[in-house]
């Protein structure tokens, strides 16, 4: 069946039950918007230009700061009205050289990459026995007085699932709260197996964070393939295991950063804003495709559908978010000098470029009609109906915690920590298709959300 | 059906015919060996420790010397007569520091690695403009005065397929050849887009040469990744890209390598002899495992089962070459101390741990019944009829120069090329499933080729 067959089939079905509180959304207007977006190269190219002329963009290093510089004229170019960097400073660490090599019992190297906020080894680096942990729980249980003076290596393995369950806890404990309990333990330094789902000799690096008086140790992610030679190594043979660790990062004190607006004004100026958003900085080891160039390509995308067709009723304020990677920096300066209550809604989208699947909504029980709505409205996009108490995305986090309402557009995560905080995050990854039906999702959200196009 | 009931489905057919000129070969006795084959580990067991704990092994270096006593101890353990090296000296060239940074338009950092025999960077590095080609002939069809004093950069892609066609040529032209002649048309460097399939940021090495009188520049593979990365900022905008290169490979003069010959001692000492093959060495960046820690596994365990079930008529030659991947030092060495007229067939496995698809034969017309017999033995494993006067196996081409008859059990390079050279060719790549069905090949071969086993 053709797409143009299909929505003639869609269009011939009983009308979506339109609640009052939802505006009147025909559904001609909305499979004529979706088929649109499908079509729209929009979100590709601004993801394209993006990567290829910015590239990894660390937050508080200058690289970000061209980023930012690239944002404003794009958003200028795209036709968006009040585009603008608010800036904040932040505390700014970066890499430097990285290393490991077993030296016994069997000489050889293995690929890591240093977390972020990880100390750094004397510049010659360290040699220390290896004492290596199944996973977080197998340490914490082992006796400190092991781990003293030691490298400590914890392996777990991240199942692959669609919604990157376990990505945080319990899976993640290694890379979050991993090294800081090491370092109180007086461990040397820590090595982790990445906190990811591929089996490329391309390490997940990703934020670390130390306790006020605990001194940062050097904390590293293995490549899944080394953290599986090296678990081999300590298993299968009983003599110690020595390593020779070298990583050269530093913290380079307060640097400038900044979060990116733009705007579609609404025509009603007193009605509350629904914020679309992402973050605009990356890891420093990739062009920052997956995480999170897509996302600011797909919000952006959609909002510029929404202005073609017409003027909203609300104001859409697009947030591209700086430094989310290195401790939401950005999100958190932003709820500083905005109010939370200001917000219709707040969705950001961070979690790839693969196809929306589920939508979850925390909007209230008031509300519940226009959640249903929306889901009504993105059934045909192949949406599943999600939690109607949910919601996620980091940096709009601290805006909900102020009484923004949320809701989430729900992506694909398979192969999503494939390529999360690795090297691997490249715009060779893109399923074209696929980002184009994320725009078609957030063009519907918008619809629904932003009131009437007139 | 399970195996069992498969295999007495098979010993119902009518017997294969088996030519006066091959021994008797019982189909029972045929389909148990194979079935024993499809059940034993010892190739696994082979790769998983000499990847444990040799790791890479670059053939003139310290590592294949650690590499060598490990093949010396294993093979002995295993069982096998007359187990020795035989030393040769080679010329050795040892990987330093890699880095390449885009300057202009668009600052960044691409990944790449140095070719083996690269020229080196000044150690600060060099910093050149980037003159881009989509293939070797437009880089050859370019004027010479274009190219003088800039980073030539060739990209093309080489297509997936079962078989590793076009491998060496076209598609391996921009490594194998390109540097000599960007050399000697002056350019100050050369990059290419890695001769592989997959898109991971693992580039991938091998080796390149420079005529007599042609002095090396510095040559190396960019990642998939980065060579469409490069290309795109050379495509699509109107300015010169500046490149810095950072690369200090050293040639360190003669070194030691050798090769690991073991045997299974045939019943008749003045029978030709059957030689089974891999290469020991492996590139510095991986602990070689399908390149080409398999082969050497594959062809071991199988001369084991044969020597489980009895002695041959001929003499079985284990030999696990050195220093391929850098020049086909040891293959050449054998080739001079050897006669290859003593052999009755030889052949290498040298592409991988995937399957055994295909059987191609160059025994000549004479021999065409034994070729004949060898096909129908394989059969059962899902193994192809392949062509009468083709075979191949790096190492074993000098020995076939002399007049070796030789054969090949072909394997599925379907993903051959998505970790070769690169360092993704870890332990966790292999299907040990398929790693058996290749030693129940290499057992079948042995079976018709050395000889009645009592």
């Amino acid at each position: 069946m053709t797409r143009t067959l299909a929505l003639a089939a869609l269009a011939a079905l009983p009308l979506i039950a339109t609640p009052a509180a939802a505006h009147d959304l025909e559904r001609e207007e909305l499979f004529a918007a979706q088929h649109n977006a499908m079509q729209d190269d929009t979100a590709w190219e601004i993801l394209r230009d993006l990567t290829t002329e910015v590239g990894p963009r660390l937050g508080g290093t200058p690289a970000e700061a061209r980023a930012r510089a690239w944002a404003v004229e794009q958003l200028t170019a795209l036709g968006f009205a009040n585009v603008r960097v608010e800036d904040y400073m932040m505390p700014t660490w970066v890499r430097g050289h990285e290393r490991a090599h077993i030296l016994a019992p069997f000489p050889q190297e293995l690929v890591l990459t240093a977390l972020g906020n990880s100390g750094a080894t004397p510049p010659e680096g360290l040699t220390a026995e290896v004492v290596g942990y199944h996973d977080y729980q197998a340490f914490l249980d082992d006796d400190p007085s092991n781990q003293a003076g030691k490298i400590v290596f914890i392996s777990n393995q991240m199942p692959r699932n669609m919604d990157g369950s376990g990505y945080s806890m319990p899976f993640g404990a290694p890379r979050w709260v991993g090294p800081n309990e090491a370092a109180k333990r007086g461990a040397a330094a820590i090595v982790v197996r990445s906190i990811g789902t591929d089996n490329n000799r391309t390490p997940h690096t990703g934020n670390t964070n130390f306790e006020d008086g605990v001194t940062p140790i050097p904390a590293a992610a293995l490549a899944v393939p080394d953290a599986e030679q090296l678990m081999r190594i300590v298993n299968r043979y009983d003599e110690p295991v020595k390593m020779h660790l070298l990583l050269t990062p530093r913290q380079i004190g307060e640097q400038p950063s900044g979060n990116v607006i733009a705007e579609v004004p609404g025509r009603d100026p007193d009605a509350k804003k629904v914020m679309v958003a992402c973050h605009l900085d990356s890891w420093d080891n990739a062009p920052g495709v997956f995480d999170d160039g897509a996302g600011c390509a797909i919000t952006a995308a959609a909002a510029k559908q929404i202005m073609e067709m017409g003027q909203p009723e609300r104001t859409i304020e697009i947030v591209w978010f700086g430094a989310e990677e290195v401790g939401l920096w950005g999100a958190r300066a932003f709820a500083e000098a905005h109010d939370g209550t200001d917000y219709h809604v707040v969705a950001e989208s961070d979690f790839g470029a693969d196809r929306v699947w589920k939508v979850t909504t925390d909007l209230g029980e008031e509300r519940k009609a226009e959640a249903d709505a929306l889901r009504a409205a993105l059934a045909p996009l192949g949406i599943a109906s999600g939690e109607y108490d949910r919601a996620g995305g980091a940096d709009v986090g601290p805006l909900r915690a102020e009484g923004a309402p949320g809701l989430s557009l729900r992506q694909d995560g398979t192969r999503y920590f494939d390529l999360h905080h690795t090297s691997n995050d490249t715009l060779d990854k893109v399923d074209p298709e696929q980002l184009r039906q994320n725009v078609a999702a957030w063009t519907t959200m918008l619809m629904v959300m932003a009131g009437p196009v007139e």
